[in-house]
């Protein structure tokens, strides 16, 4: 866990830093890229899981619109540009030891490429898994 | 992306596959892990992000509290274990490229070592960071 933090984390509520301190101090893995979740803003449903570099989440706070970083195609990944399938971010926040990203969205059309509403359709039960795409079963 | 996972996205809701096959084709980094997101099942709020390898998983179905696997320690971390803040797996589900996991957990006391209920309590704004702890906020 990165030093500077370690060194907030007793800091009161509405303590504020400067955006590019944070930015600088985010941990990214050994391809610089940091995970992002990405929830609903309206169901709280969590509907994918993606990476950012530096220069997607840049774009994305410019635009409001979300870019991640594509490791297969190894190029910056504007959601919805394909598709349509547009996220407009509302919030983003990162967490207590700035490793990971949870942006809530407002999702146009399905989240998944299989055009469910949530990458999240395979659910564990006992000794299978199941087909489910609804998330509130 | 595991043409397993491509082979099956289109069958129907119901469809099941047998636990085993499914922990197989998931897909782990380097260091044969795979990142768990957990979200507190009543509020929906994203709680914490971590880490489990296929054994803390297995540990996790069978004992059905969270255990995941602490990278700086390289070792086993039963989630409560020390804290007390046990984390009870309520749902389990896995997306599309069976390359996260998503928790749905009833969370005891604080997820955060920093005491609060969730680690996302540094929130983006246009150009700075600030300490929220109210994911609703």
């Amino acid at each position: 866990m990165k030093a500077w933090f370690k060194s907030i984390e007793s800091d009161p509520e509405n303590t504020v830093y400067a955006l590019e301190k944070v930015l600088t101090e985010l941990t990214v893995n050994e391809d610089g890229l940091i995970p992002v979740i990405a929830q609903d803003e309206h169901t709280k449903a969590v509907l994918m899981f993606a990476w950012m570099n530096r220069e997607s989440l840049e774009e994305t706070l410019q635009t409001g619109k979300m870019c991640y970083w594509s490791r297969s195609r190894k190029a910056l990944w504007r959601k919805g540009e394909s598709s349509g399938h547009w996220q407009t971010l509302k919030t983003l926040r990162t967490d207590c030891d700035g490793d990971v990203l949870l942006a809530e969205i407002e999702q146009d059309g399905a989240a998944c490429h299989t055009m469910r509403r949530s990458c999240f359709y395979l659910k564990f039960e006992k000794d299978q898994v199941r087909v489910v795409s609804d998330l509130s079963s």
